[in-house]
Formats: C-alpha cells, structure tokens, sequence
C-alpha cells in the first residue's frame, strides 16, 4: 500500500470536521480556529532510526543531525503553510543500542534548531522498543486566515515556481543538514496571488501531482529548468529522490513575475518550472512542457510504501 | 536511565518558556494560553508493539485495541487537567508483519473511542520501521483557565482521593479496554477545593510520588484503603503495577467530604486513601500511614527505563 491510498480510504471515516477545523487532514498542516483572525497550525512527522537516518554501523549518522532533522521536518510543514512556529511535543522511542548519551545528542541537535527558530518544546514522552528507534514531533504554528496557503488553490494559469534545488538529497547529506524555508514561506505567505503551496518531501513529481489533484489542475513542467542540487545530479534525481524541503507554489502570472523580480533571497533561488492549466480527460496530472508524457526516472519517495 | 532522571537533565536545557506557556513539560499536559479565560492543552503519549500491548505471536492483541489504548492513554492526560479532548494527531510507524489490514483495525479501534469522546483526527504520519510498530498520538484539549489542575498544587492538610481500582492491569487486560476518567475529571475541575490532580500511568505509589514532589508535600498512605482491581490483586500490585489510568488528586478536607458525599458514579468509587503533610527532613515522599517507610512490592511501571 502506498500512503496517499491508505489515506484515500481512511479520511472518509474521519467523520465530518467540526466547525472550528478550518484545514482536516491531507494538506501539510491541520489548521484549527484560534483568535479572531488567527489560525493554529498542527503536523506531525517522525524520523525512524535506519530509514531517516542511519542509526548503526560505521557510517552512522550523529544523534544530534537525527534531532535536528525531526524539527525541521516540521518547521518544513509549517513553512508550506506560510506560519510561523511555536511550540513542539516530542515521542521518542530507543533501540537497545540507544543510551543517555545518544538521546542527549539527540535533543542537542533538536534544541538548537529551536532556538534558531524560536521554537519552544513544551511535552514529550520517552518509551523503549524492542529493536528500533523512533521519533515523532508534532509542532503546532500561527498564521493569519488571510495568509495561509493551502494545496488546493492552484488555478489553471497560475506559474509553478519552487524555491532552491532539487535531487541528491541523501548522498549529499542536505537532508540532515537543510535549513526549512521559514522565511520564504512567511514572504510568499503576503502575496495573495500566491494560491497553492507545499514543501516536497517526497519527491518533487509526486509532490507536485498532489497540488494538481488537490486543486484539480494540470501542471505542464520544464524538466530542463529544474534546479539541480549539484553539477552531478540527473534530471530524474531531481524529479524523484525527495527529501529536498524546498516550497512549490503557484502564483498568478503577475504575481511570479513580481516575485522574481524582487525575490531578496540569493542563496535560495525561485525558479519558475512550468504553468497549471485546466485538466484534459486524463484528469490532473503533472506532464512534460508541450502536454507529454512525463517520466520521472522515480515514481517519486514515499515514505511509507515498503 | 529513567524517564524522571532523565527529564530532570533535559528541562533545564529547554529554555525559559514564553508567557503564552502556562504549564510546560512536566505535568501530564502542557497548557498554552488560547482565548481569555481558556486554555489549550497539548499532550503526547504513545504504544509500542510488544511493550504496551501483545503484537505479534499466538496471544497477539486485536490491533484495534492497540490503537484504542493510543488515544485512550492520551484522554486519560486531558482527564487528569480536568479538560474536555478536542483533536488528535496520529503518527504511526509500522514493522514488516503489520499490513494495510492490521492499520485499518488500529484505526478502526481508535475511531470509535474518539467518536464515543468528541475526538477529530486532524493530522497525522505514516512510515516503516526495519523490526518494530510504534504509534504516538499528539492530543489538543481545552479547560478554562479557574479550572485546570496540576500536579504542583497539593497543600499539607490536603485528602488524598483516587477513582477506581488498582493493580494487574496487565492480566485483566484493563490496560487496553479501560474508560479515561473525562467525566470524573470534568465533575473533579469545578470545585476550587481540589487542588492538584493527575492520572495513574507508572503505578499509585510512584504517580504519588510524582505529585508529593510536584507540590513539597508527604503523602501518608494507607495501603489497606486501595480498592483492588480482582480479589486476587494484592496490595503490592496495586501500589506499583501502573497502567490503571484512574486519577489521583489532593482536596482539602470539606471539599473531600463533599465529594465523598455526593458522588454520582456508582460504577467508579471515589476512595479516600490518606492524607498530605509537610514534608519532613527527609524530603516530600510517599508513607505509611504513621508516617513509616513504605516499601512498594514495586518501585512503579517506568515504560522508558529499561
């Protein structure tokens, strides 16, 4: 099973939402009525010991690069949504190998990050597991009701822009080491025209055929405009591999343009990749620059699939 | 390492907590500041395949009473705030013998505890571990600000209350089908003379323990007062098997009497189990009635230590 089919069929049993449940699942983060003009934002994400990170072994990967990669996954959440940060709980489950010293790293690595991003951990829970390591965070965020981008809001005509590169994510280590696009979530989050957005997680195709379907759209990308992540990475790296934590986004026409014109971050470009446009009869769906096929060299990262 | 060691290290290193944190780590929810006059509550907990419930082999627990428990210990927090549960997130990381069948009846058994509570799944992650099958649920909840109740507030004088019985959770399997005491504990926040409360997770004579030094205050208990789970539950069990999910809390002695009195849950006694001191030279801690050492048949369920 995949996760998003898995979801297809359990969100149906969810039940309705209730009133003051502006976002339910399926989008980065839930949104939850708060003050007048002010939403909650909550996500949860987990790094699992050998499959995030690797936990054992000669090449294991520091605890403290582990614990900062579980915050930022989530600052990464909250970044797609346009929020700013708050407040994280933390579950932790050890391995055997796992001691005192590993988890203190663990937290080390984690708290900094949060200090860097004004981040308070208020609750957690530590347990044991019989082999494995595993850690959820859950973060909760504000963001205005007039500022928060959701998936669901591409129109056909809007550009598709992404932010920073893409592919090689994991031999590079830039997934324990990726600074979460806070600031460029927070200035995209004051355009109006910027109607859909989402950080990739899971591979830049698939993330981005999630905001066709949300929005009910077709995306035609450029491949060739990809940004690579280095001279090295292929166009199919950077179309499948996932973990890159960089935003996608579609923008009205005046609005891209305005944004490339004025975009202050050098060190983290925006790219424009491609247009949305209405969907054919082969209902939404990301395709090559003239309407073709599209065939990414991977279906794209899912962390759940096996 | 155990969990209350290891936390005491960790919360120092958390930073100060920004005003809108009314209670941080340590008590069984953290509170934020919501709108005037009430309070948001947040807490995670989680269960672990072949710790907190059987997964795998002949005597494996049905799923859907695993994922029961995961939102049930959650509610059994809110309970002990004196809060009423609004959402939950949900992160689940499945081992290799856990398919899309077994998930289903993880969810299916948390659904219907939520829809029977007034819970929305709002959020949540789905991932693979190499071994094992461990899930976190991160809970939101509300209590007005003039009722809320921590463990910190227990004052000499005090009575100490209990819900329910204790002991051998595990056999009964009380651990994976009890009901969290929200009712009691909505009924317990409305009288200002209750004041402090939590829930019984790691065992009575530890979780007292835990309020005793929240509060600086020695609780004398009488063991001969706990009201046992089976007729054949001895009193060491009872003081530290843990898992019992009923509630604890400290009231002056009207209120105490009042609520003795007046009692309206037949099916979950109310018991009347000792009384709070100052603390001594050697420090807040449980007793014996007469003040003598109390030597628990266990030191408590620690579900981190190994």
């Amino acid at each position: 099973m995949t996760e998003d089919r898995f979801l297809h069929q359990l969100f149906p049993r969810l039940g309705a939402m209730p009133a003051e449940v502006v976002v339910g699942p399926g989008d980065d983060c839930a949104a939850v009525r708060a003050r007048p003009g002010r939403l909650l934002l909550l996500a949860v994400d987990q790094v699992v010991g050998d499959r995030h990170y690797r936990l054992a072994g000669p090449d294991a990967d520091p605890p403290a690069l582990a614990g900062r990669k579980l915050l930022a996954r989530n600052l990464s959440d909250i970044a797609a949504m346009g929020g700013v940060p708050l407040h994280a709980l933390v579950a932790a489950t050890l391995g055997p190998g796992q001691d005192e010293a590993w988890l203190n790293a663990f937290f080390d690595g984690m708290l900094e990050l949060a200090r860097a991003t004004g981040v308070t951990l208020i609750g957690g829970d530590l347990a044991r597991a019989p082999h494995d390591t595993v850690a959820s965070l859950t973060i909760t965020g504000e963001v205005a009701d007039a500022e928060i981008k959701l998936r669901s809001g591409a129109r056909p005509g809007d550009i598709f822009l992404a932010t920073g590169g893409f592919g090689n994510s994991f031999p590079t280590r830039h997934h324990l080491t990726f600074t979460p696009r806070l600031r460029e979530g927070r200035l995209l989050a004051r355009h109006p025209g910027v109607h859909a957005m989402m950080d990739v997680s899971d591979g830049l195709f698939l993330d981005a055929s999630r905001i066709c379907r949300a929005s009910n759209v077709t995306l035609r990308l450029d491949p060739a405009r990809i940004p690579l992540r280095t001279p090295q990475t292929t166009i199919a790296q950077a179309l499948g591999d996932g973990e890159d934590y960089e935003l996608i986004l579609a923008a009205d026409p005046v609005t891209a343009a305005a944004l490339e014109q004025t975009w202050p971050f050098p060190d983290v470009p925006l790219t424009r990749l491609g247009e949305f446009r209405a969907p054919d009869a082969a209902g939404p769906q990301v395709t090559g620059p003239r309407g073709e096929p599209l065939q990414p060299g991977h279906a794209g990262f899912d962390h759940f699939q096996e």
